[in-house]
């Protein structure tokens, strides 16, 4: 599955931040291209029909479908992330009027927690946000929740929901599950359909490698699709978006989450993106990048005992990454940038590090093992000369 | 200020429809390509600091400022004009809780309808949209507004508002005002500042060419931006997003207008797009595209006495289009296109035709009176072996 020549990498870096953005497949440069040049260019106006740009969505959305387990003609394409949470809590809270509770934890990705907090002072502060430890959300789901949002995979730690179970825990009580899936999709398998999950959304620029800003995705469970009356009603969501009725009347399904126009050259670029997921196993991909994950962190915590594991063990409980915690996080992980392993930093103390095996083998992680012994060997991220030579702050 | 040449339009067309979708600046394709290769395929996740990616909305907020009359440090950019329209009217009603009326014309950009119409909802049904025609707005704004919500310009006749004096209007009785300037950036000068209007959104695709799906601006007067509780509030308008607080902050000013990951490869195209319009005089520009779509009005009313006149006489009553009605318009909109003169159609009979002196002179103009004469001397809008041959339908 090691499609590493499919992706413009520098030499020398090993890339261990694909969590927070993807690298550049090399064939997104010809998409894009051909997007500007053949299309815009050559097309003007007609690209929208004669290009396919305003279908657009929807392919895109029928590719990502098989990768999140959805079915065709469920999963919709277009704004970001935070937006698309909006949506998909409004829905659910639209679905459940007389329940006042948004169910969530309170380590999830905080955008959501503040969609959330912005949701519900538009809506009267009527609503409580409830945020509990991850442990306790089993038994915070009562008829009092409206909808249980959970991101499947953290963040920092790389920890991952049982999706199935507390999807089904949801509907026991009566409550809908929206799932946020930006450090699932291309990540791991996910199945939508089979946990009847209500509403999902995720980005594209994370695992997917869709580039900087791609467009976020947004799935509703076919039988909320048709039933919700979005509030972010935008045009490009009508059933006639080109009669110019003065009056909203949803399109069919998913169509109905469609706002404004889409972002054609992201959608260019995402589109080359999935060609690499093309014929992909994602529970073997998954598996890879476990073992990967393991085979990084006992090179590690060898090379520096101190080093927290955060991230579980076994392979169902996590997903395609693995965080430590250190007291001098934030200096290792600018030290091992300087030496061409790049990883992240999370506040107050967590070293993050993304690993797809799409580009990652075991000789990649070996040199970062390598790479990390020097910077611990010799206190690289502790040595002022060596901090100032590389902009290390 | 004819900078035909900075622009990839195809040999032979005369392109009309700069007000749906501005054509390719040729600069755009370098700027892009480095977005994509010398950013994020070379600097991955540092592209947000290094590359600026992170500042740049900021930076092309602050170049769009001076196009609408804004002073630098309010504009900001990312998302769609729907999106953004949403914001605006969810900051507008907070500001005045005690009133519930949107007031709006009902010729009025559908999306713009279709926003209110399902803020109304998630507000609990408790506000009103009122459509009036435009003769009657002065008279509509009473005390019960809270929201004057209006596109300067309008999509189909092209008439244009008097923004400064419906904005004192909009003041003198309490109410705020909202302003979509999709058709007004790049076609003519807009004085936010000036009339001072409470808000302002609009698209950067059309006479600002930034390409299809292209993100939107958005504007706050500077005391409504510091006042304002975003709704659509996302991480990336936090006071301090890389903090990862579980409670919402907004930042400061335009900041906290910004939602989710802006779209880096739009943003580049976009840049390249603003640096034609370096050093243009927009009443200049404003004033040969009114000149132009007289000629444009003259020449083809002379060839079809029929077509009905939709855009006001004069100046200062009309954007940078000129719109005419006729029965069989869409027809004849076909038979243009088929002659390489592109402009378009909206329901029920309007030809519509876009006018951006950036890419058009009056040899263009003339040309596009010539085929329109041949269209209505061998009428072959009407015939029915040329519509085959030329796939009007």
């Amino acid at each position: 599955m090691l499609r590493r020549d499919a992706f413009a990498l520098p030499d020398g870096v090993i890339y261990l931040d694909g969590n927070s953005l993807g690298p550049l497949p090399r064939t997104a440069r010809a998409a894009v291209d051909k997007a500007l040049c053949a299309e815009w260019g050559e097309m003007l106006i007609r690209g929208w029909n004669e290009a396919g740009w305003m279908d657009q969505p929807d392919r895109l959305g029928d590719r990502i479908a098989p990768l999140i387990g959805a079915d065709a003609g469920t999963v919709t394409l277009g704004d970001t992330l935070s937006v698309r949470v909006f949506q998909g809590l409004a829905a659910a809270l639209s679905l459940r009027p007389e329940r006042k509770v948004i169910l969530s934890e309170e380590s999830n990705f905080p955008s959501d927690l503040y969609i959330a907090q912005g949701l519900i002072r538009a809506l009267g502060q009527e609503h409580e946000l409830r945020v509990v430890p991850a442990s306790d959300l089993t038994a915070a789901l009562n008829e009092e929740v409206a909808v249980l949002m959970l991101t499947e995979v953290d963040y920092r730690s790389g920890a991952r929901h049982d999706m199935a179970a507390l999807t089904a825990r949801a509907h026991a009580v009566g409550a809908l599950a929206l799932w946020d899936l930006a450090h699932s999709a291309g990540a791991l398998p996910v199945n939508l359909t089979g946990t009847g999950a209500d509403f999902a959304a995720g980005c594209t620029y994370k695992y997917l490698n869709g580039g900087p800003g791609a467009p976020a995705f947004f799935y509703a469970r076919p039988d909320h699709a048709e039933a919700v009356q979005p509030i972010l009603a935008g045009w490009l969501g009508h059933a006639a978006p080109f009669d110019f009725a003065p009056e909203y009347t949803p399109g069919p399904g998913r169509n109905r989450f469609r706002i404004g126009t889409p972002p054609v050259l992201q959608m260019a670029a995402l589109g080359a993106a999935l060609d690499l997921f093309d014929g992909v196993d994602l529970a073997a991909l998954h598996a890879r990048a476990v073992a990967l994950a393991d085979r990084l962190a006992a090179g590690f915590q060898t090379a520096c005992p101190e080093l927290r594991r955060l991230t579980p063990g076994p392979a169902q409980h996590r997903g395609s990454q693995i965080a430590f915690a250190h007291p001098q996080g934030y200096a290792m992980v600018q030290a091992l940038i300087a030496q061409g392993v790049i990883g992240d930093f999370r506040a107050p103390d967590i070293l993050r590090f993304g690993i797809a095996p799409l580009y990652l083998d075991e000789t990649d992680i070996d040199a970062a093992i390598w790479r990390f012994e020097q910077v611990i060997r010799d206190r690289l991220w502790d040595d002022p000369a060596y901090r100032t030579r590389n902009k290390v702050t």
